[in-house]
């Protein structure tokens, strides 16, 4: 039957499309890793995009090859987002701070072509060229000195180029996941997952976009498509400030010079930018919003930020669900909550948006879906259409047959749809038959001001089969004991949930992406006994 | 190829799943026509809506079949949204200010089988049942006197159904077109249109939905699918205020009861309510956002909305565009922008929300692409995922072979992507091979305080071809002439569009939906003669 309304395929190349037609002018700021600061805009990016997907045919690549690129922010890595899935492509973000093994393995499992760098990962590409066997071609987003330079490489083109056409499914990125524990798995994002994705990511209750927005986004590009806001952003005509460097000097001042109103980024980025401001004795930048992922943001900076005038997103999600799943923005009984209920709603994870669908189950008997109470935490699954189906050249399907994906993520569902993480799946501790999270007891640990870092690990104990043991570094020339730490504890969490031990620690380990490896504390502690 | 991201078919059930998951108790507002007021959310608009389909099934519907709607603005209308869709059906909503030629005409050409009506539609009812030979069952939204009420109807289901799967682009529902020449159109929209327009509208460029707004439409639901706001506020669970009556001084009290903060519709809907904040001697309600469309706003009316802290969305589109076109929301200049200047851009249409996707045509030489250069007017054309292809049993689509749809709209595209309508195309006046706007002649007439209404055509001139004829309806008890009224157009329109006579007139005709209606105009002076 002939449709009533239009085909219409869901591409990305409408978006820079769109982006460039309706909001040609609005500016991509970048300042880059040298200092020097560069200014493009949308029509701008949207041209050297044609030019780099003419590019890339030059060098031989057809629809479905795949582009890998070793890059932080900026307006060149912007323009192979949208130049590779313009000719087909698929681009490859790949996350510079992983281990060798891992780069080495994630390059050739995706089998990519054509490697984009910046100079300043010159040392990787050195120690790598030779291991990547599928790599036939270099280039330097900047300098060039190595290899040819980006500029010169598009600038060969005149930019007359039709995008490819395609189907919606095809796949336009691929993010590898950086697990603990075996080789990392690629997730691949669709053009239509991502179209979706991003149109979502729009709305007020997320990212809020409009064409007055402008954005710092300080979560890199290679992390799980940098949430998705190069697309999001793009959709709206916002305005883009990005940095090469993480420098809180470099990224405050770029936020008061160019009227920054929105940011997005992990909670160590607000710490640095905290100790800055508090060491040069300055405000924090007057920003509109402050989006929070990647790991739990801790009270204090929710309080600092809203204090600040900064509404703070508290954001959850992960590489395999594009990665919005749910984002905290004011609830609808906002303005009858106190300061401080304000705060506890934000330190949850907020709510999923239109797409997301959670659910759940028992940790001990997964066929039962446990309900949204406020109060019973379990593994948290997830559906939609921006969640994953099948890692990349996997054999099974990553999602059951009914779509829901495990998250690994333990949560607690509330009846307002809020989200609540307690903790992950696999370092829950089970204590007696019942479960104690390991987050929560590491959160208030780290509360006292002689503890740096804290994790809590389940060890066996022959009566409750785990009992939790407390890892603790000091601060430098602090002075505290097993038992200051225990008192301090006390009131703070469930009088069942005292930890054994509290053992004090050099270092804990943590990894690529800077997480608490708990994999690793637990083999190093291999040997560790209770005494019953 | 298996996909990397998950299957899922983008279909309405979706919508309204997710509203009473995730904001179950939200509440739905009705304000009856009989003065009575009731409360549901959306949990119980989903049970409801369930119940629905169950009882349209058990009537002997199947996938496909069509259900028509007589009715204002209540909770029971938006329960068949979601259960006529849920059953795989397709929701006529049936505007009942239609003439009798046009009501027989629509519903016997949909064919739809069951007749959902408001009781203060019975006398419709009564005069058209005979003449509806598809129409099987009448069910009475409010009382029931004359048929089985809704209420009793969805009563006798528990409620245990399943939604009908089936494909994206089904149809859900239809909406006819009531031009002023030849049958009523009608535009089938699909669950994929319906929910990417959805979708889209919740941004801040467009509706601005958070879980926080309470929304108050005025604009009906039988125009445009209420411009789908009874989609994207389930999307981003608000609270809706509905009223059966559009009495200002109920809507007025409604607003104010409910905490309204956003309200949808035409302008005369706003005048109306000026005119009884001023007769009332009160403020008028602290509504957040007002977006206004179906005609062009009135400087006025935006001048004194913006002045009562109430963000003015002058909004385009039509039943063939879903129908958001552009919406006029602040743009990334607003801040740098005088008042004066604010209100020049909001007067304009807005700009194309992604998706959308505009140009305009030379009307003289529809082959040349006319440039966005604010400057220059033309043929308005569309494209897009929500915009239509073929009218509902046409044997051709709307859309040429690149999917552009006429608007019959005249207009300027600005370098910001803002439209500017300036006339119809039918109605636009060609004198001595350049365009005259009759809108614009109208706008600046009707701002003679002695003017009650006014409309312009062009009439044939043996030398310029066409000039424009002013037809001026003066106020009740005023005394002018056709000169006091050339004098007063003077300077505010270009002197070569001064029209060559003022004719002055008992009425002006109009439509069904309340426009002028040129075409009787043209007719009723057909032998009308200028003198060369």
């Amino acid at each position: 039957m002939l449709g009533a309304m239009q085909d219409w395929t869901m591409r990305i190349t409408h978006v820079i499309d769109h982006a460039a037609r309706e909001s040609g002018t609005r500016e991509i700021v970048t300042r880059w890793a040298d200092g020097s600061e560069t200014r493009t805009d949308w029509s701008g990016i949207r041209t050297d995009a044609l030019k780099m997907a003419q590019a890339l045919e030059a060098l031989g690549l057809k629809t479905g090859d795949k582009v890998a690129s070793l890059a932080m922010n900026h307006s060149r890595h912007l323009v192979s987002w949208y130049g590779v899935a313009g000719m087909g492509g698929v681009l490859h973000t790949v996350n510079p701070r992983l281990f060798e093994d891992q780069l080495e393995y994630i390059v050739n499992h995706a089998e990519d072509k054509v490697m984009l760098y910046d100079a300043m990962f010159q040392p990787i590409i050195d120690k790598m060229r030779d291991k990547w066997t599928t790599v036939e071609h270099y280039i330097c987003f900047d300098s060039g000195d190595q290899s040819q330079s980006f500029e010169d490489w598009i600038g060969a083109q005149d930019g007359a180029y039709e995008w490819v056409q395609g189907s919606e499914t095809d796949p336009c990125m691929i993010c590898y996941t950086s697990g603990t524990t075996g080789n990392p798995k690629g997730v691949q994002y669709e053009h239509r997952s991502t179209v979706l994705h991003a149109l979502a990511g729009l709305q007020p209750a997320a990212f809020n976009f409009s064409s007055a927005s402008v954005m710092l986004p300080v979560v890199p590009m290679f992390h799980a498509a940098s949430w998705g806001l190069p697309y999001a952003g793009a959709m709206a005509g916002i305005k883009f400030v990005f940095s090469a460097v993480n420098d809180p000097a470099v990224l405050h001042k770029l936020m008061l010079d160019e009227g920054v109103t929105d940011s997005a980024g992990v909670p160590t980025v607000w710490l640095a930018h905290f100790q800055y401001c508090d060491k040069e004795g300055i405000d924090l930048p007057p920003l509109k919003a402050a989006t929070i992922g990647g790991s739990a943001c801790p009270r204090f900076m929710i309080e600092r930020l809203m204090k600040n005038g900064t509404r703070v997103q508290h954001a959850w999600g992960m590489t395999e669900t594009s990665p919005i799943g749910t984002v905290g923005g004011p609830t609808w009984d906002w303005d009858q909550l106190s300061f401080e209920e304000k705060v506890d709603k934000t330190a949850m994870q907020g709510r999923p948006i239109f797409g997301v669908e959670l659910r759940t189950l028992d940790l001990d008997d997964p066929t039962k879906v446990l309900p949204r109470d406020g109060e019973t935490s379990g593994a948290l699954q997830i559906r939609g259409p921006w969640i994953i189906q099948r890692y990349l050249k996997a054999e099974a399907d990553a999602a059951d047959p009914e779509g829901w994906f495990d998250t690994g993520d333990v949560g607690i569902l509330h009846p307002d749809g809020t989200l609540q993480l307690t903790d992950r799946t696999k370092d829950v501790i089970k204590s007696g038959g019942e479960w104690i999270s390991s987050v929560e007891l590491e959160n208030a640990a780290v509360g006292h001001p002689d503890v740096a870092e804290a994790a809590a690990i389940g060890m066996y104990h022959p009566k409750w089969d785990e009992r939790p043991v407390l890892f603790v570094v000091k601060n430098e020339g602090a002075d505290i004991s097993a038992d200051d730490v225990k008192g301090y504890l006390e009131g703070k969490i469930a009088t069942w949930w005292m930890p054994d031990a509290v053992e004090f620690v050099d270092d804990i380990p943590h990894t690529a992406t800077g997480k608490i490896s708990k994999k690793d504390l637990r083999d190093r502690f291999a040997d560790y006994k209770l005494e019953g």
